[in-house]
C-alpha cells in the first residue's frame, strides 16, 4: 500500500493546460460547497484512511475536487480518465490508450471502485479476476452503468456490493433537469450563435432531460416542441402548455431540434427528408446515436464545417442541415457539460458513498444498492445551508399526524 | 335486481337549481371526451350488464357524466353524495342526512363499490356486514381513502379486491398539477379579486399541488416563496427559481398564503403574530386543518365577513388578517374545483377499472391494487387523441435497442 | 355652494346591497394605499377646499374610495354612475335614467368634471351652455374620452382645460397589462370553469392588454396563438415565443378565444365558418363591437344558455361556439374589472390631477393636458413606498454624467 | 471614382483566420434572410448605383454581409473597423491604428456615412472639413452617436442630413431585448459556467436590454433582483413579478451581477464591500464605466485570471469578486455580440435608409430624422416573411371604424 497516499494523475499530453486545469479545479471549487464541507470533515476523521480508491470518471475540474477531498479523507487514490468524452487533458485519446488508462486503474489495487459506466467493474470481472478479492464496494454514476450492473447482480456474477448514486434524488433529479437543460442550450448557443428567441425549438423526449431542456428552451424565448412516444409524458408536455406532435409533423417546422431520448435513430431519414434548408440539429441524450448521421451522409451530396461545431450537409435538393458536434453530447462537445454546482451534489453522494461503503460493506450483499436515503437527504441540506437558505422543521404534534395517517388510524 | 338501469338521484332539496344542474352536466360533458368515447363503447359493449354499483362521491356535475356512462354500460347505479364538500344540490348536509345517504347506497346491494374517501367501505365492513358477500369489488378515488384501504388490507380485514385510482398517472399526475393549480388561484381570486402581479405569493409544501399552485402564481405576476419541510423539494423549488425559506421568515413578507402539505397546522400561532397588516391566508390541501383557526381566534379580537369568502380577524395589535373559506378547501369553497377536463381522465379511470373489476374479479386478492398500467396509459392516449394531438411509436428497431439496454447487454 | 359636503347623490335601487357595498369599499381600500396616503394629505390640507365636483364614473367600490377621498380634500362631490357597464347598484339602467342622472350631475353645477368616455364634457358643451362658466376644468380617464376632447380642442370648441388621465404611464402601464390581463382570465374561468393548461388560447391583439393577456394566459399553462394586423407587434410576440399566424389559420386551432384589439368584427364570419366544435370566445377590448354577433346569430340555428354567462350557438353543421357575456367586457361581466391595486393608480392620479386643476387653472388654455411628469412619478413612488420597496436614487456624479449625455458633448 | 465596386476590407493582421470569416459570414448570411431579399432587389435594381459609401461599424460577420449587400446594390463601399470592440479581425487595435483607419475612410471621399458613434461624421466636421461637400447624407447606428449629432443639428452645425437608424422599433426594440438578453446571459455562462438555476440574478436597470436580461435570466432559472432609478420602471419590474430593492440591499444577495443602466459607477465600493465572497459582476450596458473598477483595484489586496474572462479580486477581508471582461460589455468580451437574425433587421434598416437617402436626399434638410415609419414597418413585413408567418389585414370596413376613432366622429 502506498505511504503517501497521492492522486494518481495519467500522463497529461498537452503541459500547457496544466496551470489553467489548476485554475479551473479552484474555479470550480467555489462552487461546489457541499463538496467542501465533506472534504473538512474526511480532513478531521480520515473515514477513508489507508483505503485504496481507483476512480474511472469523466477528467474535469469538478472530478479533480472529489479525488481531493477522497484524498484528503485519507484514501490512495487513481483516477483514470474515460473514453468517448472530450476532456481538457488528452483529446483524441484513442482505444488503446484508453484501455491501457483502465488496466492502469486496476494495478492500483483498488479497494473501492468508483464507475462511470461500469468499464472497471467490467474489467474487473473477466480479464483481472485475480484483483476481485481485495474489493470491498463500489460506486456507479451512470444509468447505463447501473443497467450493466444489476444484469450481472441478476445472474449472480457481480462479485462485490455497488452504490447507484445516479439513483440518489440530488444527482438525477438535479444534474439532468437544471445541469442538462441550461448546459445544452450553452452548447448550441455556443456552436451556432442561433436567436432562439422566436425560433422553433423541438425537443425530443420529455424525461427529466427533456423537461430541463424545453423549460430552458421557452425561457430562452423559443416556441417550444415537445415529441415523445410516450402518452402520460406527452399528455404532461401539453399541460405544461407545450405543442406535441409527431417527429414528422415537427421536422416541418423546426429551426432548431435537439434529442434527449436515450434511444437511436430518433432524428431518421424520414425527417431530413421534411426538415426545413438550414435546420440544426443536436444531440444531448446518451451516446451519438439519437442521430442517424449514416443516412444523413447518404441524403446529402456535400459536407463541409461552416463553424467549429457546425457541419453542414446540403441535401441532394439543395437543403442545407446542419449536424452540431457532430451527434455527440452538445453539452460536452461545444460548453463544459453540468456546471460545478449541480456536480457538487454527486460528487458529494459519490464521497459520502465511499465512506459509507468503508463502514458497512461487510454487512452489504454482493448486489446493487440505492443511496441511503438519509445519505441523500443531508447532501441536499447541506446544499441548502451552501446557499444560507432555512427551511421548515416537522413540529412533534405534525410528526404524529402525519404518523397517524401512514398508520391509516 | 333492478331491471331498469337506473341512476338514482339522492334528494334534491333545491328544485330551482335542477335545470342548471342538467346544463351544467352537458357543459361539463363538452370537456370530458376520454369519458365519452368510453361511454360509446359502453353504450355498445355493455361491460357492466346488470351489475349494480354504488358510488360514494361529491356531486357534481362531471360526477353526474360518471354515472350516465356507467348506467349506459348496463350498470344500476346509485350515487349517494358524500360530506364536508358544498354541492350544488343540498348545501349544509347534516350528518344524519349523510348517513342516511351511505345507508341507502348500501341498501342498494353494490356489486361494486366506487369510494371517495372509504366510507361506504367502511359501513360494508362493520354495520353492514350481511351485504358484503355480493361485493365483487371496488374503486377509491383518494389518497385517504386509500391508506386506510391498505391498513385494512394489512390487518387482513379488507374482504374484497379495491383499485387504487388516486395511483392512476393519469389521475395524480394531473389533477392536482393542473387541477388543482388553475382552480386554487380562481378560489383566491373569486374570494377577493385580489392583484397577483406584483404580490408576494407564499406557497406551503412543494409536493404535486405546491408545484401547480407555484407555477400558476408565478405565471399570474406574483412573487413566489416556497415553504417545506423536505430538503430535496425544498431545493428542487430553488433550481425552479423560487425562493425557500422557512415560514417564520415568509410570514412577515406574504401577501397571500396558501398551505398545499397534507399536514396540520402549518399556518399557527407564531406565524400570526408576524403576519402584515391585510394578510391574506387560504387552504388547498387537505380537509381544514392546514390553518390552525382556533389560534387565529384566540389572537384577534374582533372578526367580521367583509366578502362572501373573506372573514377579516383583526388581532389585538390591530393588524388584520384575512381567512378565505374559513380554512377549507379554497378551489371547492369558492370556485368549482377540478375543471371538467381534468375530471375526464379520473373518471374514465374509474370507469374502466370498473370494468376491469366485472372481468377480472375471480381472479383477484382481497387486497389493494393499483392500476393496470395498460388501463392508465389509455387513458392518456385517448385523451391526446380527443385534442387532436399524434404522438410518436417505438420503430422495430428503437424497441429491440430499449431491449437490449434494459437487459444491460 | 353646500355647506356639508357630500358624497354621491344618485339613488340606490337595491338597499340589500347597501351593506356589501360599505363592506367592498372597505375591502378595496385595504389595497388602495396610494389613495389612502393622497386622503390623510388633503384631509390635512384641504386643497378642494369647497370645489364642487361632479364625476361621471363607474360605481365600483374604487371609485367610492376616489370620492371619498375627494371629498375628505374639502370638495362637495356628486357621482353619477354611467351607461353600458353593470354595477353593483342599479342594473339594467335604462337610457332614461342614465340621461337623468348626468343632468342630475350638470345640476350639481360642477367646477371640477370628472369624465369616463366625456358624456359630461358633452353635455355642458351642448344642451346645458349655462353651466359652463363655473367649470375651471376636469379630467378625462378613458382613450376614448380622450380621442373627443382633443377632436373638440382641435375644433377650437373645448371651453375649459381638461387632464387626459388615460396618458398617465402609472394608468395605461398598468391597469391595460396586469389589470385586464387578470381580470380577462378570471372572468373566463368564472364564466366556463375551463382548464386553461394545455388549451389552445387565440389572443387578438398584441397592444398593452394583448401583452398582458397572453402572459398570463401563457402563465396559465395555455398554449397561447397572438394575432395582429401590426408587423412589428406580430413581430415582438414572435420573439416573446408566441405563435403568430392570421385569424384564419388560428380560427381552426383555437379552444378559447378573446380580443383585446379596439377594432370591430375581428372575429367574423368566416372565423366562426372555421372553428372547432366548442369553441369558446369572448372580448376584453372595446365595447362590445369586436365579436360580429350579428353573423353568429346568422350562422346559429339555435341558441341557449348553458351557463350563467355562456351562450351556446350551435351552426348550421351541428358545431357548437360558446359566446361568454354577450360579447361585452368579459372582465367586467362575468369578474370584476380591475382590482383595487390596479385602480389605487388610476384614482390616485385622478386625485392629484384634480387637485393640479385647482392650483393651476388659471395658467391653463382650455386644451387637453398630459398628466404632469412629476404628479405620475410621484405616484409611481407612492405605491413603491406602499409596497415596501427601496429604489436607488442617481448620485451628484451620476446626474453630471447623465447630463452630459443628453447635452452630447 | 472606382470603376469596379469593392468592399474595402482593411489590412487584416492574421491571415488565418480569413477562410473562418468567410465561412462565418456565409453562417451570419443564413440568418440574415430580411438582408438577402433587400440584397437580391439591389442586384435588380441597382439603387446605389455608382454611390462611394463610407462606413465605420464593428467588424463583424453580420456587417460583412451588409457591405456586400450595398456593393451589389451598386455602391462602392469601404468599411473602417472601430474602436474598442474586439472583433476576429485585427484584436488589440490601438489609437492610432484606429485613427488612420477612419482617415482611409475618409480618403475614400464618400457621398453616404454609415456611423456607429458618430466619429466619421466627427472627424468630416473637423480635421477633413474639405470632403464634406460631397456627402449627401448618413446613417447612424447608435444612441451614443445620435445624441451627438442632434446636438451638432441644434447649433447649426450639421452639414448634411442623417438617419438615426437606431430610433427604428425593428431596431431598438429587437435588438435590446432579444440580442442584448440572450447574448449576455450567453457571455456570462461562456465566461463561468456558472449555474443559473437557483442563483441570484441582479439586474441593474430595468430599460429595454434590462427587460430582456431580467427575462432570459428567470427562464434560466435563476431568482431575478432588478435596480432602478426610476420609479414607473421599478414598479412594472415588480408587477412582472421580479424583486425590486436598492443596489445596497441588493449587493448582499447578488450570485450574479450584471450592469444595463448607459450610468457609470451602478456597482461602486459601497456595493462591493457588501458583496458575498464568489459574487460575480458584470456589465452589458454602455462602454466599461458602469462598474467602479478603480475602486474595486482599491479594496482588494490581490488580482489574478482565474478563467479566461475572469479576474478575481480578494479583497482585504478576504472576500473573493470576480469581475468578467475587464467590465467590458460582456456580450462582445466573451461571446459574439447580437445574434445575426437580430442584426438582420437593423441591418435591413442601414441599407434601406441608404437606398432612401440617394433618393431623397435633395429634399431633406441638414438634421437628424427618424427612420419613416413605412421603411420600417417594411423590415418588420420582411421578417415576419422569411419566417413563414402571416399575419391579419385591416378589413376596409376596419379601416373606416379605426378612423372615424381618430377623427374623433
Amino acid at each position: 500500500m502506498a505511504t503517501t497516499p497521492t492522486t494518481i494523475a495519467c500522463d497529461v499530453k498537452n503541459f500547457e493546460l496544466a496551470d489553467l486545469g489548476k485554475k479551473r479545479i479552484e474555479w470550480a471549487n467555489q462552487s461546489m460547497k457541499v463538496l467542501q464541507i465533506i472534504r473538512k470533515e474526511f480532513i478531521k476523521n480520515q473515514p477513508l484512511k489507508g483505503i485504496r480508491v481507483s476512480a474511472c470518471l469523466h477528467v474535469t475540474a469538478e472530478t479533480a475536487n472529489l479525488m481531493i477531498a477522497l484524498r484528503d479523507g485519507g484514501a490512495d487514490v487513481a483516477l483514470c480518465r474515460d473514453y468517448n468524452i472530450p476532456t481538457f487533458a488528452i483529446k483524441g485519446e484513442d482505444n488503446d490508450s484508453y484501455y491501457s488508462h483502465i488496466m492502469a486503474a486496476v494495478d492500483h489495487r483498488p479497494q473501492i471502485t468508483m464507475d462511470d459506466g461500469a468499464d472497471l467493474v467490467g474489467i474487473l470481472h473477466t480479464k483481472r479476476k485475480t484483483e476481485l478479492a481485495g474489493v470491498i464496494g463500489g460506486t456507479e454514476e451512470t444509468t447505463t452503468g447501473v443497467i450493466r450492473l444489476r444484469a450481472m447482480a441478476k445472474e449472480g456474477v457481480l462479485q462485490y456490493p455497488i452504490i447507484a448514486v445516479n439513483d440518489a434524488d440530488t444527482k438525477h433529479l438535479f444534474d439532468n433537469r437544471y445541469g442538462t437543460g441550461q448546459s445544452t442550450i450553452d452548447g448550441i448557443i455556443r456552436a451556432t450563435n442561433f436567436l432562439l428567441a422566436g425560433a422553433k425549438f423541438v425537443v425530443a423526449g420529455y424525461g427529466w432531460c427533456g423537461r430541463g431542456l424545453a423549460s430552458r428552451a421557452r425561457g430562452a424565448g423559443a416556441e417550444v416542441i415537445v415529441t415523445e412516444i410516450d402518452p402520460t409524458k406527452a399528455l404532461e408536455a401539453v399541460m405544461d402548455g407545450f405543442r406535441v406532435m409527431s417527429m414528422e409533423e415537427a421536422s416541418k417546422l423546426g429551426d432548431v431540434f435537439c434529442t434527449v431520448t436515450g434511444n437511436k435513430n430518433v432524428l431518421a431519414r424520414q425527417h431530413f427528408e421534411l426538415m426545413k434548408d438550414g435546420a440544426i440539429i443536436s444531440n444531448s441524450g446518451h451516446f451519438n446515436v439519437e442521430i442517424d448521421i449514416p443516412s444523413l451522409e447518404k441524403l446529402s451530396s456535400s459536407k463541409r464545417t461552416t463553424r467549429t461545431f457546425v457541419d453542414e450537409y446540403t441535401m441532394k435538393d439543395g437543403r442545407r442541415i446542419n449536424l452540431l458536434g457532430e451527434g455527440r453530447l452538445i453539452n460536452l462537445a461545444s460548453a463544459e457539460g453540468h456546471p460545478a454546482s449541480v456536480m457538487d451534489m454527486s460528487f458529494a453522494d459519490q464521497a459520502l458513498c465511499c465512506e459509507y461503503m468503508v463502514k458497512n460493506h461487510a454487512s452489504l450483499e454482493k448486489k446493487v444498492y440505492t443511496v441511503p436515503a438519509d445519505l441523500d437527504k443531508r447532501v441536499a441540506k447541506l446544499k441548502l445551508e451552501s446557499m444560507g437558505i432555512k427551511i421548515d422543521r416537522l413540529t412533534p404534534e405534525q410528526e404524529e399526524y402525519l404518523a397517524s395517517w401512514n398508520e391509516g388510524t
